[in-house]
């Protein structure tokens, strides 16, 4: 048996300290991908946990995790007193597939290239979260006398949490509705997957395009015919719509994904008075409208609805936490009839704990003072990142959609394509994102768009990542 | 305006103790049920919080979020130094329509009729449940440093979790599988929902009759084909199967729901055999394979299969926490192709904290020491009741399904149908539940039969409550 030892100088990875995944986890995929990708063979000799958490400076608690998981997944194997070897794996079929999101074609190979300002827009500014608060509260709900807790609850999502967020959504969103009216469930996409279902297959849908990828892969995947609709600068484009045919449309109109803008009330109206005429639904996704940061704020369209047309989703994941997912829906009283009637027999999909917890941070007055919190963090953010923009970018570049939410566009007028723009910023340092792939078919922009999501950095990252962009896209 | 009291002795109310529902909604939802039924007309006054407390032997703080949710939900109005006034509601829209669930019919009124014992199936002995550990668990991932939790996670969830998954598999189910194959999901509904989309809805499927009565509609509801597939005492009948045409079978050979029987190893094997020269694919639900109390266990069929032909299907809903709400499946690795190729767009629907502190909960050990302790803890029930039954009952019944599982079913041989058997028990104060419900279109059996599950009823409680049966059935 031929046994060779890694010279410790061939490790050259470095962390990416804006990753979600913790430093150990990096590491195991490091070596995971050198192994399955042929690069270190079997019983090749891994370096002691001493030398590599030198060579890297991290804790060697880090790399006994790290080769922990590699034993548990049978990717290496300890042999005692003498180390830890690669093993001879049956290649083939456990091999990584390509993924298809459009994200991850980006995200690939997060260790490779040290990536140093990620204007990823799931991300949320972590560092502000009430973790004290959150903590007793959770604690709360783990004790015996609090047992109920443990079993199934009601598949709406319990009662007390449905009601706290009836009011929130009055106050604040100027959406009418009573408790029984909402649905909580297991984030946006589920909720569209279970409207296809309670609205029906039958019908003809459409959405914005470009609009949110995630919802329009879930509309097609229950095989419902699905057509985009163009916008214009107030959202979308009504004649399109009525001549479309279609009887049930998703949009965005507190902030439009991705472009940003926020529906004037007359478009609503105009939108409005379609449904009630042709008996269409309007399905309003208003998944980050919490943070508005100019002008007056615009009642949501279930607000102003009069005929029971509109179905109102959120989330807690922009406002809240990405992770926890809990979203919701307001059902107007033809589709809650058509749900208590057809479909109660489906379980409720979020954790009875969380809601509970959720409920408690709602009822006890945290939920609003996080909210202001955070919409004064996100607008201090957005007005360095514009600044920075105006600095060092200039005329070079259009910025689109500053009204709300957590992200902007970037026009770049300097000749590069979408692809060479998140290249060259990549190889700076600095990960941007595609706006193509919120386009349904051919009709992208003639001059190419990047997304900059800054809810999770911070602004010396905001400083040094828009230095970055100007060298990397040659702004000068 | 004519304003009266409520006389105090017309609140003849019992509280459910066996109800998931904590004592406060039960009251909300008794004066709720009384307004919206014309019981109690606007503008009656409700009792004063002290009156009441003392008049139902409950605290006054209980009857104060009672109170704080009606108003909350304008069923009643506070008017200072008055009191609490019903108010004038808007018919009609509100109203609470008739669910359809089988369960919910019979769970109608749980005020009303004091129930004593509840054979309730989807509880768990939830006084057992480790909840210092779990509490201790919960709060490691809820501080700054353990932050990137917040964040998105894997799609597929977690991997140390899905490795910790991985390993319990083997081990006790003997299900072979990589954690890459692992695919961790809000409950079994949102999994065959999956899985239509991943196997194709142009196939045929088919099912278990008798079978879980959720998946069946899961299945409808998707828009298959769906056919139901008799049993013997094997499990499903082969011959009915191969001459069905299906392509796609769902079954629960561990513990068929809701019949009970165990599939033993000869009948496996044909089935794999099927599956394999039809290119069909198996979905074999182990909904509660980890309560096994008579018997060599059996390997799965996931562990049996050679040609990945099965889609194995877990939940951690009856050996932990049912309103946790985590189930997982394993794909062979056709389907991973695909999911991969075509579907990874899809976000996890399991919170990412929840997903950490089971992470934590398996690694260390607890989980197989609650598994082994709920083990010991149903089987005694079980014996209990079973000895019970055989005490009381006598010949006049006939036990089904006491191999493994939290619940039994039970022939009755008094010449009462279902219906008479379940309203006839409680009217003496006992729940028990219908079999009829999982039967897809009319073959019910010549002779009734009801289920009780065990899984949350005390010794104490099985004493009454089969006293109760004996009483209630006519069994002398």
């Amino acid at each position: 048996m031929n046994r060779r030892d890694i010279p410790i100088l061939e490790i050259t990875l470095s962390f990416d300290s804006n990753s979600s995944e913790p430093l150990y986890l990096q590491l195991y995929s490091f070596f995971k991908k050198e192994i399955v990708e042929g690069r270190l063979i079997p019983e090749t000799k891994l370096p002691s946990k001493r030398k590599l958490s030198t060579h890297l400076q991290i804790s060697q608690t880090t790399v006994e995790s790290a080769y922990q998981q590699l034993i548990a997944e049978g990717y290496v194997k300890s042999e005692p007193r003498k180390g830890l070897f690669v093993t001879q794996l049956e290649m083939g079929f456990f091999n990584e597939k390509e993924r298809t999101s459009p994200h991850d074609k980006l995200q690939k190979n997060p260790i490779v290239n040290p990536i140093k300002v990620d204007f990823g827009h799931g991300n949320i500014a972590r560092n502000e979260f009430p973790f004290p608060t959150w903590r007793k509260l959770t604690v709360q709900s783990l004790y015996e006398d609090e047992s109920h807790l443990l079993l199934s609850g009601h598949r709406q999502g319990d009662l007390p949490l449905r009601v706290e967020i009836a009011k929130y959504l009055y106050q604040s969103r100027g959406v009418q509705c009573e408790p029984d009216q909402i649905l909580i469930g297991a984030g946006t996409q589920y909720m569209v997957t279970f409207l296809t279902m309670l609205i029906g297959r039958d019908r003809v849908y459409s959405m914005e395009n470009p609009g949110f990828h995630r919802t329009r892969e879930a509309f097609k995947d229950q095989g419902v015919k699905l057509l985009g609709i163009e916008l214009d600068q107030e959202g979308i484009k009504m004649e399109d719509l009525v001549a479309s045919k279609a009887s049930v449309t998703y949009v965005t109109p507190s902030h439009q994904f991705p472009m940003g803008m926020v529906m004037p009330i007359s478009r609503r109206m105009e939108l409005l008075k379609w449904a009630h005429e042709t008996e269409s639904y309007i399905i309003e996704d208003d998944y980050d409208g919490e943070f508005r940061y100019t002008g007056k704020p615009i009642p949501s369209l279930q607000g102003l609805d009069k005929h029971g047309r509109v179905i109102y989703l959120g989330t807690f994941s922009k406002s809240l936490i990405p992770s926890l997912r809990i979203s919701f829906m307001v059902l107007p009283p033809t589709l809650l009839s058509r749900y208590q009637d057809r479909f109660s027999i489906y379980k409720q999909t979020v954790s009875r704990l969380h809601q509970q917890t959720l409920y408690l941070f709602m009822k006890e007055g945290h939920w609003s003072r996080h909210l202001q919190k955070m919409r004064n963090t996100y607008r201090k953010k957005q007005t360095v990142l514009l600044a920075l923009i105006t600095e060092r970018l200039g005329e070079h570049v259009t910025v689109i959609g500053v009204d709300s939410g957590l992200h902007i566009l970037l026009k770049v007028h300097n000749h590069m394509t979408e692809s060479e723009l998140i290249s060259h910023a990549e190889k700076m340092g600095v990960r941007v994102y595609p706006t193509s792939v919120y386009y349904d078919g051919d009709p992208h922009p003639n001059i190419p768009m990047v997304l900059l999501g800054y809810g999770g950095v911070s602004e010396r990252e905001m400083q040094t990542g828009i230095h970055l962009l100007q060298t990397a896209w040659e702004l000068f």
